[in-house]
């Protein structure tokens, strides 16, 4: 095969049109990380703190941000989606999140998963930038993916 | 040094109170990359396109997407942003991002260009994954900011 | 029966996956209440203005909050609603808010119909509080909810 | 006193005019409560879980709705806003919930301290209706508000 | 004269930066109009129906839309409005619908009148569709303009 | 024959009850055209730009603003578009713009279409106004529907 699926035939951003695909129930993986410093690290950890809701923050943020996919894609469709679900894990001197979003209709969720995850990662360097404003968001990737015509395991974490 | 901006004494996440700061001109510049495939490159790049609208639709994903930074980061401020600016370039096997926000305000600008940075990298990724479903988006960093308190070089690109 | 349905075992926020949940009509339906003075339920209620926009106001703020329930409550699913109906009776002091969602979907719409009490609520608050601003809006709760797993009456009005 | 200042002579919905007002710091409170049971109170407290975002996701729900308040009352104004506050204090049968909104504009925050709370209540209406069908959101009104023309100090809590 | 303000010199799109530009009152008046057939009009104005909506719809999803201009048109700057009011006036076989938006910032706002009249008329047109179909919305067009570096009268209504 | 689809017996405004209509593969066609000057239309084109972002950014601001409908028309249903489409075409004088909606669903997608249409050609209005500020965005029509009770060509373009 050959060309992109969102340009048409001359180079026309454009939505697929997915009418004509079945309906299923699709899943989607994504991941990435957040890289920083172990003062950060310890900060979010931090047990004197009884609520520490920074990474609840990160949580909600990247679910109500997979909701809104197709608002920030301009080429995603609109997708009732059944549930999405984000995680990020404290690493020595970096975080690591994860998002699994979920559908049952006719086209795949890989960008909500996705969203999720750069979304979660956005809003953690927000929290953090005022101590580390180095820190790096990175590796967000395509985990797995299944549902559709071929179900992909794209990547290892 | 202290503790986190966004979490108060007991760990709650909380907008920072930015009614004490000044007025000033505020500049903030972000960067990221999509790392993909020559394949991929090619078919952006390709001549035979003449309208070739992958890169204009991530320009205007990221510029969009700067303007709703207050509504995907929970924690981040309404902002009359002056302006955002978007570029992409193409590079071997991968592209480059970089984004750049102003305002004229009370707080900085970073999530806003980075923002702006990563929506544009999710809809490149979104553009190229029929052909590419591994591409990675990353490196997604603050590159200086200016205006505030404390003018920052974070990182050379 | 134990837990929070939208807390994991950790006590992590979580959506509820719908997926498994059949397709049926749903139904619910919530009230809430503005109590005011009298002053301004003659001012509403005036029959010397042709247009007395206030109740349309209302009606209209709570069908598009239904319509934006997804993206105001975190853990809500983004649903296709059927339709919604929002109304408003006027009172000797205070105002009777009353909404009905419909959704043919997996899950309920509850939180839609009262998202559409409330921000009906807001929108009458917001217009008389010029007036009377220890306006005091409330009682906010679910009527009744039919196609689920099993009806519920609720309340009496 | 005279007539409902978002209406003209007509009866025709308008916003107000807020161009002439002087630029100030502007502060609203308001409150509100959930009517729940001693069950839901405990299920939300519960010590055997390390996370409990249950109050996290109201607060950061709230603080997410008080930045979108034009957006939900047709007639309200976009304003950059300094901060907004949510908290939510349990008690044996109720949840007391208050939030802060703070701008330096020309008009009043108001709406966005009601919308915080209004939405921060329908977000525990939410968490908790699997088990509590029946509790009920009200009480939601302004509480104190200064630095418009006149500081109103409406309601004790 | 030269070049679009809104692409740069390779074509790009691009936002204005309007960071140096001075913070006046800006005022922009624009009109459309909706041609359908004597039978809506009179639908529209039936004396019979005591509240008659459909004017009032119209005017507030005018208000709305012209608040979430920013959103809609990609290269166009939130702005905090001081107001916006929404007209319709019914004639024989057509309804003339008329916006003002005024700001105190630093660029105009003819795109926010512009809006207000297009998403007035959308709603309208979607209104009477089940009785007039083949009805039409044209005409938009800036009327007036005051408050940036020259005053304009573009058009006579 | 008989009253507006959209106003109840009353005339309150209300959303019609799509819950009982089939789900049916759903097209709509729109047009609308930009009137403005031979000038403008040489710099749209001009071929001396190699990324001519124009109509690009025309098109997206059209796909986006389809997918937005149910949040700006008050009384329009969130639909799960299948796909959006729009074209603009250069004329001596004007732009020719299209839109064709699709979705499989209960209810049609004119006002999708429509909302296309005239989103494109606000922002079209938007990068020509330093140009021409006496252009004029008109003849916004549906040009036909299918997969609805009875398929409609309401026009010839």
């Amino acid at each position: 095969m050959s060309g992109l699926s969102h340009v048409d035939d001359e180079g026309r951003a454009r939505m697929v049109d997915v009418g004509g695909k079945p309906v299923t129930r699709r899943t989607a993986v994504a991941s990435g990380r957040l890289d920083t410093t172990a003062e950060v690290i310890g900060l979010v950890r931090d047990e004197r703190m009884p609520k520490r809701d920074v990474l609840a923050t990160a949580r909600l943020a990247g679910i109500q941000g997979a909701k809104r996919t197709s608002e920030l894609i301009p080429l995603a469709h609109p997708l009732p989606l059944d549930t999405v679900e984000v995680e990020v894990e404290l690493h020595d001197t970096w975080m690591a999140i994860s998002a699994t979003a979920v559908v049952t209709g006719r086209t795949g969720v890989e960008m909500e998963a996705l969203t999720a995850v750069a979304v979660a990662g956005l809003t953690l360097h927000d929290m953090v930038k005022a101590v580390d404003p180095g820190c790096v968001l990175g590796d967000i990737r395509l985990v797995s993916k299944t549902g559709g015509k071929s179900d992909i395991g794209v990547a290892n974490v």
